[in-house]
């Protein structure tokens, strides 16, 4: 009796579908996790956005759709997203949501998931290394360090409102790539020195991978583009 | 000549030797990167402690040395480690510094790589899987959401002072098993409302994991004993 009635519940669950919500991680590859890889390889389609490599998307076996939204490019709002990922699991299938990074760290993986959770369907959350740090590993200095900062914080560096300057002695902010300046004058309006150490890390463990290392009063009077992904680590932990 | 003198380079590197200090992740060794798990079958010597899978260290190919400091068990100093490591590495050797989660988050990483950097010790920084983004995951809950939490801070929460609490919409407190009710007192003294929703999770992503949810006010008085490694999420992206 038991066994036919996880026979029956494993058939109906497949039927059901299921959502990976699935983190890509940094960019490279290789920093996938053994766990995502095997669900990529068995997944029956796999949305994908700007955040995650085209060349490994292209190399994988299942039906791949791209809902792109950049920051400042047209793209797929939100909404549509969960509907496409609803039908497709409503349809049965095995259904990968690609998130660079990590899902729940700026991911939008948390609207994903209760938009399925409130219809019922299956939802599965797969970490992934986010890209803070990723960037540290890069740039060779730690987020958190005894005696140094025992607290990290991440943020978003293009908020609506104002640029948050929390209380912790590391500040990470993610996709400041346009707020360069802004970020430096507010974190010295809140009391930060002027010569504070930061680092700034572009397409982390990408092929395009740059670092540069500066202070926050470099950076409030800066010039120099970077391109997005960008990472801005600040604090003490960076040693110029 | 540019081929003998980067052969000459290649001979002397791997003379040398070359430490890794590699994230483990969360628990499961299902989420390990695909590149630490390549570079561990490669390894000559792998150091290890407590937060990684005994099991899973037992099945590799290398050597393996525990150099465990669980807080509270007398463990080897961090001094003691560095040593090990330069040893190592002066043998010529490939060496793993294996280390819960990712390095360079309250994982001692900026310590071992600025000993072996001074002693010009190659070292490479291969990031993993944060304990926070897998008890995320755990959990189902995201760190940081649009309209709820555009920032998250990662605090220790056994420190040597006070508990920090930042000004951030999420906070998680890693290590603080021993500390929940110093933890809730000092939060709810900062003016966080006591009814604010928060999430033990134990041992994420491993066999024993426990997740529990409940608000400040509740941990306050809680008689309830957790075992590490342990995580705290507290803000209102946990949904009771």
């Amino acid at each position: 009796m038991a066994k036919n009635g996880q026979k029956r519940s494993g058939r109906k669950r497949r039927q059901q579908g299921v959502v990976y919500l699935l983190g890509f991680g940094p960019g490279d590859p290789e920093l996938l996790t053994l766990k995502a890889w095997k669900i990529l390889r068995k997944a029956d389609v796999v949305y994908y956005d700007d955040l995650t490599s085209a060349d490994f998307v292209r190399s994988l076996p299942s039906e791949r759709i791209y809902v792109g939204k950049r920051r400042g490019k047209c793209g797929m709002p939100q909404d549509q997203i969960n509907k496409l990922l609803y039908q497709s699991a409503r349809l049965g299938k095995t259904v990968v949501r690609l998130k660079g990074g990590d899902p729940f760290i700026f991911g939008r993986g948390g609207e994903e998931l209760e938009y399925l959770k409130t219809r019922s369907v299956r939802v599965e959350v797969i970490p992934g290394v986010t890209a803070a740090s990723a960037a540290a590993a890069a740039a060779r200095f730690p987020l958190t360090q005894r005696h140094v900062s025992s607290s990290v914080s991440f943020c978003v560096g293009h908020p609506e409102g104002k640029i948050r300057v929390p209380d912790t002695e590391t500040i990470v902010y993610y996709m400041g790539a346009k707020n360069l300046r802004n970020i430096a004058r507010e974190m010295i309006d809140k009391g930060w020195p002027p010569h504070t150490p930061l680092a700034l890390i572009a397409n982390a463990t990408l092929p395009g991978q740059k670092i540069r290392i500066g202070t926050l009063q470099k950076m409030m009077h800066t010039k120099y583009r970077f391109s997005q992904p960008l990472i801005i680590i600040v604090g003490k932990v960076v040693k110029p």
